[in-house]
């Protein structure tokens, strides 16, 4: 069961499948066809309202990126972001990170971006995070050899866990920043979240991590 | 050369040999005939003044603690500890921590502490770090099958660097916090530089890994 709090929101998700792909799984192992050219795919999981991967479409116009959010309340507004940029480099799925492995084949995208992800801090809904084992299988069915995960957020116990998660796993860990913001690193797009939580004087946490070739 | 800044330092440590072990690679491999039983072996690497292994020695009976401090102006400190908790389960090294394979054997050690160890911060002196990857294979050459690295620092770049050398070495994390004095963790001994920038507000980091069976 979906929010339905925005009557308006299916209608103009409706009214934009060539941007929110309806019956995404029918394109698994053909996005690049999609897309119109074999520039690598990273893809966002928990897009949110679009300021991340609409942004990186931007500035990186070599790149296909496909923002997924489950929330069709929420994922209008990164619609209303990608048709006011007017990129050809990005689409949305209103779809469920459940699904990943029937939405995309092996090897078919390159990079996934976790940013802000919900931390479910009760151990009981620990299966629930985006860096649950679970979930870092799913990545790897579908990401090429050595494909990233880039994930990001300021939730210190999300971060803690999803780093012995990823250790757990096997990823080795290439990047690390306990404060993104005062750090050197560059090129950094921020959500929306990060705009608001930073301003407050909130670490952010960011981390690379990579499947090694088995 | 080590400082000699303490002229009295050579005469307390050279009257005090049954706890600041004097050639100790003679001792290899016997170290547990030194302690007078079998109990588990933990090193500290950098002892400094000894506030924490003679502590961890006190909380731990059942441990054997060796502190290994290079400096002797310092190790004094640690020594004045050590002679006042009278305890039996607790040595120090005035030795270089390049030298731990020629006074340690395979599988002699259980566990090795690094707390607030110099961070070196320049690129170009990367590997005097106590994490880095030749120092990490010293700690494997001496402790047991799935032996820990138990870590804590104030220092946001040299934890940071560490959680990747450890991952790039393929230690497994099996603990971190990113701010150990507000987490849940407990029995925490703290070092004498831990007191003094915690209660300035620092964040204090700490991580614990373990080598993998091969």
């Amino acid at each position: 069961m979906r929010l339905r709090n925005k009557p308006w929101a299916n209608d103009f998700i409706a009214g934009h499948s060539n941007i929110v792909i309806q019956n995404p799984k029918e394109y698994k192992g053909k996005w690049n066809e999609i897309f119109g050219n074999n520039n690598p795919i990273h893809i966002e999981v928990g897009t949110g309202k679009g300021q991340f991967v609409v942004g990186m479409a931007g500035a990186n116009p070599n790149i296909n990126y496909i923002g997924i959010e489950l929330s069709e309340s929420v994922i209008v507004g990164a619609l209303q972001r990608a048709v006011d940029a007017e990129r050809t480099n990005v689409l949305l799925l209103n779809e469920n990170a459940e699904d990943l492995t029937d939405i995309f084949a092996k090897d078919e995208i390159e990079r996934v971006y976790l940013n802000f992800s919900d931390p479910w801090p009760k151990t009981r809904h620990e299966k629930r995070r985006l860096t649950f084992k679970t979930f870092l299988k799913r990545y790897e069915d579908i990401l090429v050899d050595e494909g990233e995960i880039h994930f990001k957020t300021d939730n210190q116990g999300l971060f803690e866990y999803s780093l012995q998660s990823f250790s757990s796993y096997g990823l080795l860990l290439t990047y690390v920043s306990l404060d993104l913001h005062k750090s050197e690193y560059e090129g950094n797009i921020m959500t929306e979240y990060e705009e608001k939580f930073s301003q407050k004087g909130q670490r952010i946490y960011r981390s690379e991590v990579k499947f090694l070739k088995k």
